[in-house]
């Protein structure tokens, strides 16, 4: 078994780096055989391994509570208590959403082009895994089983350091969804959970180059912010969403409003969450959408022309055109046409998602084309940023870097590729 | 001009870190230019960068014969004037190799895929360029304006820092090439040459993330390995070529032979060029193999198997295997079947190309898919490695990292995407 592994290892090892090393040495040498699966035994596998989250629900509730009440114990935040919460309908939609990303079609061995050279080689791109995937996260528990299975689908192993609030609701998750995994024919070192809240695993984590392919974060802006500054491992990670809707002169009043109400309110706390709303000042309708968002409970911030138009509005200081609120709160300021919005969304854009609401085509295309963030929108709600919406099932996260994968990353995403070269005796002159 | 903008950075600012982070500010504001040019008029403008650099000639030899001089006052390498040395005829090829760059398919504007949701939303994902990239390259000159053409031809700034011996030669090169460049409308900032050969400023550029996108290091083993290590900026490298072929037991001898020859032999300094060769134990030519190799001047070191087929062989140290000669030189197993090759590979090859000889196709598709190189070989010799050959053009490297781009990296490497997303007012629920 893995736990038992694991345990070994634990027990001639002290030191943290010692430990990860160890510990992603075994996953890569599971990676292979994981790799070496066909697509259809990899989904049969998570499919027992939702089955077994649900079998082995009285022990994965049992541990939750001890998460739960070593919790209280501490003072934990109601939120924060509640993001940690298991019950029999969270724990079916965890099962459930395994067994959505055993359904998803594989990347691996998709063929990304092909090119015949003249000299007769034949070259093709093909999907394969990346190989190791260190998974860093808070506390929620679903990530243990939801990062687990995308990583296994695409034919990844998986190292995940959890947060110490779900210490044991992991444990107990990871039991399970190993015991699956393994009746289902995947090596049982292929999904590894570091066992040590010794903050020094996470730093051994970011330091293991050669051993950990790429790290994704997820979690809060502190969490992130670490594992980006600290990782010599290549990292998947989002910042700040800090998204602009921009209304042109010619948006449709209707539309707008019903736009910006559902991109800051619909949910606040979301990284796709609209943060600073531009108004044209040609446009004819900006006091009534500043007053039905104030009118629907939305704090609004803004420059002097917006100030005028409500007299509700607070002034905005130069602060929060950079500021992601994640809450009901909003910056709006007037701009002059197109190239002032585009200007604005340049300087503060965190790269993430940036919508137009306009009906004029000519501007919506300029729009569309000169800002340059992973997800750019025309008459759309940027609460649509999200894998799920763009029909990618579920996401590893929403990237705002600029390498190897933009905006939702699913199971393309933890793939990479290789050439593969059929000649017929060709050297090169 | 751009040599005067950079001149007066250089005075106001004294320490490394300032001055690259205002030319990348520059590099970055002209990069929005860039990207705003039609590829017609970003091609337009490399071919009047290739009639200057042929065109001012005189000037860039000059400078040229100063790096000479000193190098040969400072004892330099044969080898290493070489590689620095220019005259008329090399200039022709550095100026040839623009004109070919911008004469290739532009991958910016590229729709990668297109999706149509249930609520409307058309999602495209679309290439644009990554924005700003580094190059970090010691003494061929060529660099200069190689890998300029090629992050401007996919829209991206460059900010090059190549080494001390050419500094005068790169000076030249850089300032004929902007001159071209900006008579054909490129934004004069969007190449810059680090004006200082004060090594802290690659230390600055490698630390510059969010103002650098990518970082490309051209050069030598100890250039890549700083580069990785230190950068916090990702990196597009390679480290070293230590490529495989297999002689399978059903290898057709004289394809065997020719390919044994012309991977090892063709020119052994490059990062494609075989370094270990695995013969099969069923394979029935092996001496003759072993024998036309030492023949045609190669060192054969051998495990006891292969020095028992022929007297010449030395014997190989546990250092073999894992040595990147980039010379006439060549560590020799002898292997008990594809699975026996299969293991030698996944514990001593580097990623980066391996290849197989055999008239079995079966065995040949097992080694295609289960080696997890960036290049996989069936039949042809790894010298073919090159983005050349794989026909992308020239390329700005090979890397055997395994986020982004693998293998040859050209033009599309130098890419991202961006989501386009484009609705009639929908609202997520």
């Amino acid at each position: 078994m893995n736990t038992t592994a694991t345990q070994q290892i634990q027990d001639v090892t002290t030191d943290p780096e010692s430990l990860v090393g160890a510990l992603a040495r075994q996953a890569r040498a599971a990676q292979r055989g994981l790799a070496a699966m066909s697509s259809e035994a990899r989904a049969a596998a998570l499919h027992r391994a939702a089955d077994r989250l649900e079998a082995e629900s009285p022990a994965i509730l049992e541990a939750n509570a001890k998460d739960l009440a070593a919790g209280e114990a501490r003072g934990l935040a109601k939120a924060m208590l509640d993001r940690l919460a298991l019950d029999e309908t969270r724990l079916a939609g965890i099962a459930a959403a395994v067994r959505a990303v055993a359904d998803l079609p594989d990347p691996v061995g998709q063929v990304i082009d092909t090119t015949d050279r003249p000299n007769g080689l034949k070259l093709q791109r093909i999907r394969v895994p990346i190989g190791t995937i260190g998974i860093v996260y808070e506390s929620r528990p679903n990530v243990t089983a939801d990062a687990a299975a995308l990583c296994v689908r695409a034919g990844n192993a998986a190292l995940l350091r959890g947060g110490s609030e779900a210490v044991h609701s992991n444990r107990a998750i990871h039991a399970a969804l190993t015991r699956g995994l393994v009746e289902g024919g995947v090596p049982a070192e292929a999904v590894q959970l570091i066992p040590t809240q010794d903050r020094a695993a996470v730093g051994a984590m970011l330091a293991a180059a050669g051993l950990i392919d790429m790290i994704v974060p997820r979690g809060g802006k502190s969490l992130v912010a670490r594992v980006q500054a600290d990782a010599r491992v290549p990292v998947l990670a989002h910042l700040d969403g800090i998204n602009h809707t921009y209304i042109h002169a010619a948006a449709e009043p209707a539309m707008a409003e019903a736009i910006a109400l559902n991109a800051k309110l619909r949910r606040t706390g979301i990284c796709g969450a609209m943060e600073t709303l531009l108004i044209d000042a040609d446009y004819a309708r900006a006091a009534e959408l500043v007053g039905a968002l104030i009118d629907k409970g939305c704090e609004v911030r803004g420059d002097e022309r917006i100030r005028a138009l409500d007299d509700r509005v607070i002034p905005a200081s130069a602060n929060d055109w950079d500021t992601e609120y994640l809450d009901a709160v909003l910056s709006v300021a007037m701009v002059d046409g197109l190239e002032a919005a585009l200007g604005h969304i340049a300087r503060h854009s965190s790269g993430h998602t940036d919508a137009i609401v306009t009906s004029d085509e000519v501007a919506a295309e300029r729009f569309l084309t000169q800002v340059d963030s992973a997800i750019v929108m025309h008459n759309a709600s940027s609460q649509f940023a999200d894998g799920g919406e763009f029909g990618l099932g579920a996401e590893i996260g929403i990237a705002t870097g600029r390498l190897h994968a933009r905006g939702p990353v699913a199971l393309e995403g933890l793939t990479t590729y290789k050439w593969q070269v059929r000649g017929q005796g060709q050297t090169r002159p």
